[in-house]
């Protein structure tokens, strides 16, 4: 791994996460594309990477459990979190029109989410690794009469023009990301905490875990339990609930919830992302 | 929708959830595939299928949120749970041996599950829409240098060979299919109960709805959270706990969990289904 980057992301330039990464830190942030999340958080840890930027929950496809498998094994921590509104795009080489196109190349996720604008253009989905890869393969062998859907990053990266803009279906599509380094954040303003635990699979055994978080008046923002592999009768549980590391309520918390769970692993604690564009009214 | 059939799926003839319904009902079973999961709750309400079999959550890519979104909006109930082991399988025409193969065409998730199977024999994985679909393309097109990696039953359909069995990196893929039918089910040995329900975000408003399961003495065996589309501050709870809905505590706890939550939908009380291989010691 001899790559040295300030956010390592898992795909390759111009994919969504990268630009999340641009949105999140500004047009001037170095990234670096790796192939597996695994070698995104191997990155940060070798320090070959400030910070590891993966996908914590998706509002189509729910809770990406490989990120969270991989945070229970690493010693990395959650810094930050960055909610980010995914718009598909199609994207063609320069000067070509709409009618020439007959192809349109992409993941299969992302031409599921299209179905409708590609009915209405008649053009005949084809399944690529990914999108960004799609807007390269364009590029690369010079196809005139297909297109992709990717980023808008991919577009300027491949110097491909965006034909249509925000082409799905769906109407929303975030992904919240998790901001992951070595350090400890401060105190925010409006911060969060994410932690791990494990109980016990017998009747009352979560319920008391979570009465800690009542007693100290703390909200809970997310949960969700996890059958652990190999390790019948016993669960994991995400949580992520209001407040910071090391506010008198929530240290108060984990003490008694230490108490009460096998275990407790401390993800972060970390500010507030700005709500989602599909959580707002 | 002309089709009329038994069970219903997502998918093509040979695609591992038909697998799974043939492990589950046994090889006499009439299935019908559709292209979406959609397609599938509106066959089994449209009466042209008795049951729907879609999965709920996978050990490797977690909760399939999508089947619970169907479940919220549909009249359907959980009539059964079934735990099925994923076993991937390079399939190829009679006669191709594997120093023939260059490309092996699947789904990307099946490709990449397959990483250290493809390295060790220098294969070149090539990204399909599913795993039943290339090995209809193996077939379809004569194709003598290449294989897909699918289900057995799969090679079965399209007159395969099994080249290899079993080729998956990863140690475990079970995934939880729902039986989703029209009708109640009796109580079993076991049962368990599945619900949705919703709470205001409010510190403890989760907690004193859990209460109520504790208080009956029910354990539960899956909870996870959702944050309502469009509808901030507000949450969708996803439950399973061991017991059957005419059990007097049952029917307290949901009676007590009704005055508490903004609304409860019951999507099913049904037999729980044998533990999977990756959950045993």
């Amino acid at each position: 791994m001899a790559k040295s980057c300030y956010v390592a992301y898992q795909g390759e330039k111009g994919a969504y996460s990268e630009e999340a990464i641009i949105q999140c830190f500004g047009s001037e942030v170095d990234t670096c594309g790796f192939e597996t999340s695994e070698e995104v958080v191997e990155a940060v840890q070798a320090n070959k990477a400030e910070f590891g930027f993966l996908p914590a929950e998706n509002s189509i496809a729910g809770t990406i459990t490989q990120t969270y498998d991989l945070l229970l094994e690493s010693k990395l921590t959650i810094v930050g979190e960055y909610y980010f509104r995914i718009h598909h795009n199609l994207l063609a080489l320069p000067g070509v029109s709409i009618t020439e196109i007959t192809n349109v190349y992409s993941h299969p996720h992302a031409l599921a989410q299209c179905q409708q604008f590609l009915k209405k253009y008649s053009l005949k989905p084809l399944p690529e690794w990914d999108t960004a890869g799609s807007a390269r393969k364009i590029r690369q062998e010079n196809l005139l009469t297909s297109a992709a859907i990717a980023s808008k990053r991919a577009a300027q990266i491949h110097n491909l023009q965006v034909l249509f803009e925000s082409i799905e279906d769906v109407s929303h599509n975030t992904t919240r990301f998790f901001i992951l380094g070595k350090g400890e954040v401060a105190r925010a303003e409006k911060s969060k905490t994410s932690i791990l635990f494990s109980v016990r699979d017998t009747p009352g055994a979560l319920l008391h875990c979570l009465e800690v978080f009542a007693t100290y008046g703390l909200n809970l923002t997310k949960i969700e339990s996890r059958p652990e592999r190999n390790r019948p009768w016993h669960y994991i549980f995400y949580l992520d609930f209001e407040g910071y590391i090391e506010d008198p309520p929530v240290e108060q918390a984990l003490v008694q919830l230490l108490k009460r769970a096998l275990f407790v692993k401390v993800l972060g604690s970390y500010p507030e992302g700005a709500l989602p564009e599909w959580q707002k009214t």
